[in-house]
């Protein structure tokens, strides 16, 4: 398969997938789930039969408040306040035998940092999924109706892993490689696995072990990042996608078009799809493991926080085999 | 079964599980997890027998930085601060079509939200659990040893609902209503179910609901709730419970012994036993379900951050049946 | 004097002093900070003659995070994080002779603390002071032209207490009282003292006193409180008043106008005048010692944070006699 | 005069500084402020014949929370969230044709940013000042005894600046460069001024502007730093000095002795003498007006936040000629 071949579609074809890959009204006018409603009774008793050998793998990064931005997104913040000796502090100074302590822990949580990002994220001309107004989000109140909280069910699923840099046998894809549908489908094919509705649909680009080994090629929003190119929205549309998780930021980074369409992965997947992400995995373990036990499908699991009139949520999703 | 019956363990005897019911080098002199180490590869492959209809429970209660502190816990603080078009603060001031919003968001999580206490949260004498000591949790570098980042691969286990207030035929125990060992077995017996090594044991007392309801009793720690007595201590440790979680704070308040032992099920569970606590749940909905299922057992996720150097975790537990 | 001979201005002859009062381009097209342009050295040095018995009077409340709304405001949050034995924390855990604290503070300024509104803070169809824009406040970068931090050399001036509970002998006066510019006068006159270029101008309504004794009388932005109306903004223009601070917020609430003139002071003042506010003050102790001292004007400083982008800062104003 | 000629204290003499140099229980035995009571009526009233040009100068660097940590010193943090368009959200989503920004501002003061230190930043084997407990500082009460809200009527007062700097003829000291009483009596006589009971006495070392333009020698607190020698505490006692102030930490880095004394002028300072610090002040502009003025005394403001339970406050300190 050469990139030569693959046709990538216009920008006026991308923007009407603002349109033709619409769920707007699929799941009711009130709908604020989106595609976590393809995550179904049957599709978790189906993901169940996932776990055979119990290993649980997590494909999450640490989070380290003394390294706040190691990916070098430019606006991560970690904070972490400990308050000490609690106990004496209670009790009128008095010490105890026991004693505790506590701490204030604050993220901007769109940032370098493993997350999900709720359908609140994006909006386009004004408007989020499901045709919510971007103005229902707030500096007061927050996000009033699309907030990560609405997700209260969490993520629980079969997951399967795209190991796109495992189909080029590299460590990681070049800076900016745009991953086609033609790559996920030869990603499929290698792999003897089908993305269904319900999945969770990991892709590994090696992204982030690139750029935490080798640093970013450029300061923030700058950098190029391997990632999924626009094309593949169709594909995530029509297999039922309802998790996208990426060790990126999804989008391959030049998109390819103009700033309008900066992250047509993120603008199309959760404004026109209601299609939930998530963000700065840590796969290399995951792909490991896959390769390993010769299985890239498994049960997933990731609970974002029940947090009213948020975007985002830090996530840690365990994968289990 | 009546509560006279019972007979209290004295204070001395508390104190002396400590050293009775330590976990400290049962799992290598460095083991940071605790009790979490019931759960194996195992226990989660039967874990995952139990989902049998996909029916998902969250067993968490909302957060909502507008009501920072609903159940008057007195040291709840939430925040959220909104980032509104961060599209054009990137692009220098430019609208385009798509915008996205971001934010920050802050917990001091050790307070009315459900939320998981990791093993440096309590100290006796000075050590934290298998020996690690106090002064390892600083200022500055949060808590080096004991940081619930070490539980990266989750909580992915069997969950038992032991449904004390259903025992009693009540929607809440009383305030203040210790709930004995004689108890919990009468549930299991009730029930049909027996808690075993690994389970994530959950306690419905009805004591969220009260204070939602009818307000707490008093002010701050001063105010009476139903939890566990410390005499089910030993059933926790004999049982090999991975994980504890209560609609309250675990402990019953008062506690019944001096101030030391104020909370004792905090004290000799975190220190002692290794065990992991997830406080202020949200049973209510659970014990329904379980009641309607005439099942008490079920798939049970729970998924710390991998945040270093902290002592807590909010968290949105699931239910899976 | 009564108040029913006092003429009200009608609405539109309010929104027609944003032209009228203007200072748009009067200290030139990129003067960022207003009214403080009238504090010349000059000024300075005749406000040194205010300086004459040496006592000091604080005109701030104290900011206290245990009780972080006192005026019920509904939007402060004051926050303090202890980082506590910090020598250890830098040295390793060696315990040493001496030992530090440190902590995080964290204020929503605009809100029940004793705080300055700068230039920012206030616009009107999308535009601040001088023409410069609205939306050069951004999440990201904060208030990029008119930040507080352009107030550098501070409020250094001579300060002017008209005492309008006094001159109805009350000590406060009733809950949507709306100062006159009429009693503005009749309180010079009463007083002795003139309102001049360059002035700290203090109006004491006894507004926060009776807010702190009795409460408010209603949540949030209904309650009604006493305060300047919106004809007084002649009296303040032609004075050429460069500090306007009051145990309120300026503004009589109800304003008597409007949706759009809810804060007529607010925004006519910040926006057309370029007239920097200085809220919620603490006037009970000055205006005894003025009583006392028969003396209602005094050397006046009030030091805004240099921070950038921000369009508050918290402050301790102080008098000098 | 050469440096050589100058006999430093041993360790020994400076810990007796403890005691020698000690104000405990001179002005009561619940003084809480320390050096500022030198600050009378009179002395304030003999600084207002300080201003006699008017010209005001700020003594504060910007504080920007896009750069949080210009100095380098490893604990700063500034932070600022803007909420937009206040308006809308107080009014339901209304907009109208005014608008208002708000924002949380929050800073770790004892970090890069110009600052005051309280009298509980530092302890000496757990007491602070005038025999308060360390102790009496908790997590969740804070600085409960010796809060910098206790200077509520701030530091207006004479300043006088000894420029070190220009008695070396250069533009900043060499770093480590340890400032003698010798020293300090040479630009004394230079400058024809003479430190009295009351002053804010300022250092011009040069430091602060050292490290902007060619950045520190060393990461956090290893770095070299130009500052006061312990030699110098027994002539801020003894002049009677209430505030100084540096451009630096005050401590020349490092201070010659052990751990123990590894920031004597704060240790002694803060706790002995209760003498109140003003860290990272930007005295280039300051020194340069001296220069041309010909003069070294002036008035000088700074007030700190009357903020309850803290150890520092940011500040702009403003001089007047």
């Amino acid at each position: 398969m050469s990139k030569q071949e693959f046709s990538f579609p216009a920008e006026a074809e991308v923007i009407a997938y603002m349109e033709t890959l619409s769920n707007w009204g699929r799941w009711g006018e009130d709908d604020r789930v989106g595609t976590l409603n393809h995550i179904t009774d049957e599709v978790r008793v189906a993901a169940a039969a996932m776990i055979r050998t119990g290993k649980a793998v997590s494909l999450s990064r640490d989070i380290d408040p003394l390294e706040a931005d190691p990916l070098h997104s430019g606006i991560a913040q970690v904070q972490r306040f400990m308050g000490l000796h609690e106990v004496a502090d209670h009790l009128g100074g008095e010490q105890r035998r026991f004693d505790a302590v506590t701490e204030y822990v604050g993220i901007s949580a769109h940032g370098s940092n493993t997350h999900i990002d709720g359908l609140a994220h994006y909006s386009w001309e004004g408007t989020n999924y499901n045709g919510f107004k971007e103005s229902d989000t707030t500096s007061l109140f927050g996000a009033k109706s699309l907030s990560v909280h609405q997700a209260d069910r969490g993520f629980l699923t079969r997951g399967v892993l795209l190991d796109i840099a495992a189909l080029h046998d590299v460590r990681w894809l070049e800076r900016g490689h745009p991953v086609t549908p033609d790559e996920l489908e030869a990603a499929e094919r290698r792999q003897g696995v089908t993305v269904r509705p319900g999945d969770a649909m990991l892709i590994h680009t090696g992204n982030v072990e690139a750029i935490l080994t080798e640093g970013p090629d450029a300061p923030g929003p700058a950098a190029r990042q391997a990632g999924l190119h626009a094309a593949c929205l169709p594909f995530l549309h029509e297999r039922g996608v309802a998790v996208l998780g990426n060790d990126g930021i999804q989008d391959v980074q030049p998109s390819g078009y103009g700033l309008d369409l900066m992250r047509p992965v993120h603008t199309v997947g959760l404004v026109a799809l209601g299609l939930w992400l998530i963000d700065n995995m840590q796969l290399t373990e995951l792909a490991a493991t896959c390769r390993q036990e010769q299985r890239w499908e498994f049960f997933f699991a990731a609970l974002p926080w029940r947090m009213k009139g948020v975007t985002s949520s830090a996530s840690n999703p365990v994968a289990v085999f």
